[in-house]
């Protein structure tokens, strides 16, 4: 019998156990990133979960043999700190002894240790357990993390409630044949293509929900901006007045992301290089101004990936703006669940945003009112049973109410300047990659 | 075209605003939980996101019609706020107007506004989108919450990095024939029983990792203690000397959750009569010594679930600890990735976290050498290739590591006292239910 308190717990070296330790000793373990051999004495580099920090070997001041190292190995080291302006974070740490914890049985297949990794992403994501290790890599992935952390922070702030919705679901709520087909024992079911169903049930009773999970699109898509399970992060809103509420908590929404980011991950901007966008107004203009903008006829229900890029260029220059949304989308294009706009009921209370070209939010308003829902799904040639119990949340009452859904991944590729949103995915799904 | 600025937010009731609107008049949407006439006035008590507000209609002082009023209509009101003791929270709101947003077409088949619900779960889950709009069944998930918010603050605190790994995968992490198959196009894929493979990748070079997301176990079960598809805790970390320290990292954190809960839910941990257990230090049997305690001889393998429940009554009884770890499980109910033990290579570095009478935990310290994996998948009669690229990790190195999944359902269970795991699931996949 043991007992097990928690006490004492292994940690991670952060920047701060650099700073306190300097003109003193440290210990903490690390994977050997790169050596690299000088005259009477020889670099270290050492990979942290977080940085790469400078160490030095020399025979006379470290016990460990500095032929036993190798690029990838992870170890244990202990060293004197010292302020070093020219190392990376600008510490180095002086060996003075080592103990090797596990070493590869191959060498990388990859530069991971190079500035660059310089691979296409076809080989990137052939070695992809390695491809990560690349500190650029990886660092794309801790900004990930950021964006998230802060749409959580910013929901839970504004009293957002966060739930955890199925994602076998018994029916698809975004139409169409895009979808993941599964036996359920011995029923028939899907991936979901959403929380939506979900999202607004929990509307009736939590009045504002949000939810980070994954969302499944069996579209056959093979594009740099098309994944088929990406991250959504999804809100809904209550009491709403009309679509703008929506508008407005995302635009609020964006600009916490983009205060947190430098905050918290200004390391890994600058390693990336990123410039974030800066978020005053965000312009609005309506499906077929937009059209007017692009020199199009009113003929068409939607907007191509051109269209996307011509608006933010159409932002940029007369708004100053990396966003603009656009709404009041013809409603034929737009699931059934979207509420009519009053003035013209072929169009959609709904709206995209577009990013950096690349449109990153779909939302609206939905339609609240049961014996309305009943006629709209009528007219789309849906009957009541048809989704299960989802007509039940309207029957015993629903709020006016609203919401949205991001891609996750879009948002960190536009917001790094990547050129394939594969790169913004761990381990991403496409048409032809299904491992890792 | 319209600017959106996101300065103006629709904002949802708290208890703080009430507070500071005390002797004055405020207004905000809500539901109409319950109406009860007495004589010359009538309670309207309002359903707020998170809160049960007393109000009083007096024709005298509101403008608006009573009788246009009913249960479960989301309405605007306004009225004078004053501090009243026997009211909920404290307060009580005399109205003076109202404007209703929209009514439900038909009651609800349920009690909703009765202090308890007082159906079965079957009834709940018949009629789930009603049954959560009692109060002490959405807060269950108010709790749920606070629990993902509490583990992921103490992740985060410990620079464990968060990832999002896909939930279609080649190959089942876990084995056996628990798992759902799907069609990936023109490859035959599953959904992950855990994201085991995925978060040793990333321990590889973010050295901690935890995830927060669904996991899939086609359990053919029917009890109350199974769900097939429930929300999974996870984490691991790199650099461990021993399973131990995993062991202590989630004691650690379970501590940083009780004491999380009551300074952020204490109103729903009242509501809900919810008593949480004190976590000291946490006693740790090995798996023949938890037999020993329950008389029973050395010939099983794994601990049934009446084990369980007995194991626990041992430690509250012998320890005062409502938890109790159970160590060294025989390898051969064990993944094969988990690490043998060193004194007796049938033992697993494995254990389960059981708590009052329910295991929430499984995790251990897993191989990371690469011909240590490749000798054990072969005593497994696995192949190197069967799991795609997942042995590519470790024949480019990685350091020694363990951690664990949590089952959320599973916890919050067990922290409120609930019988049935259904309860502490939003919208419960059990053999019968895929719908809503």
């Amino acid at each position: 019998m043991q007992k097990i308190d928690g006490s004492q717990l292994i940690s991670e070296i952060t920047l701060d156990d650099l700073q306190k330790a300097v003109g003193g000793s440290i210990s903490f373990c690390a994977c050997v990133h790169k050596l690299r051999k000088m005259s009477g004495f020889s670099f270290v580099i050492l990979r942290t979960g977080r940085y790469i920090l400078q160490s030095v070997y020399s025979k006379d001041k470290c016990t460990g043999d500095f032929n036993s190292l190798c690029e990838g190995a992870y170890i244990k080291i202990t060293g004197d700190v010292k302020e070093e302006k020219r190392a990376n974070h600008g510490y180095e740490i002086t060996l003075s002894s080592f103990e090797i914890l596990s070493k590869p049985a191959e060498e990388y297949p990859l530069h991971v240790s190079s500035k660059k990794l310089g691979c296409s992403i076809e080989t990137s994501m052939a070695h992809r357990s390695v491809a990560l290790r690349h500190p650029e890599q990886r660092a794309v992935f801790k900004i990930a993390e950021g964006v998230v952390s802060a749409f959580r922070e910013f929901m839970l702030n504004n009293n957002f409630t966060e739930i955890h919705s199925p994602k076998i679901v018994a029916a698809g709520a975004e139409g169409g044949a895009n979808i993941f087909k599964l036996k359920y024992f011995d029923k028939d079911a899907y991936l979901a293509q959403s929380p939506q169903f979900y999202k607004q049930t929990c509307v009736a009773f939590f009045d504002r929900v949000f939810e980070i999970a994954p969302v499944y699109r069996a579209e056959k898509h093979n594009s740099t901006r098309h994944l088929n399970e990406y991250i959504g992060l999804d809100f809904e809103i209550g009491f709403i007045n009309d679509m703008h509420d929506v508008m407005a908590m995302e635009t609020a929404m964006l600009k916490y992301v983009v205060e947190y980011l430098p905050k918290h991950y200004s390391d890994e901007l600058e390693l990336l290089g990123a410039t974030l966008p800066v978020i005053n107004e965000i312009p609005s203009v309506t499906f077929f101004e937009a059209l007017d903008i692009l020199g199009k006829s009113h003929n068409q229900f939607d907007l191509d990936p051109t269209d996307e890029v011509k608006l933010c260029e159409y932002a940029k220059e007369n708004y100053d703006s990396e966003f603009i949304f656009v709404e009041k989308f013809p409603g034929l294009k737009r699931p059934f669940y979207a509420m009519d706009s009053a003035d013209d009921p072929k169009l959609a209370e709904s709206f995209d945003l577009l990013f950096r070209g690349l449109e990153i939010t779909t939302g609206g308003q939905r339609i609240h009112d049961y014996n309305e829902l009943l006629e709209k799904m009528k007219r789309y040639h849906m009957e009541e049973g048809d989704l299960g119990a989802y007509t039940d949340i309207f029957k015993y009452g629903m709020p006016p109410h609203g919401g949205l859904g991001i891609g996750l991944e879009r948002v960190v590729m536009k917001m790094l300047g990547l050129a394939n949103i594969r790169e913004a995915s761990l381990f991403p799904r496409d048409i032809h990659h299904l491992d890792p």
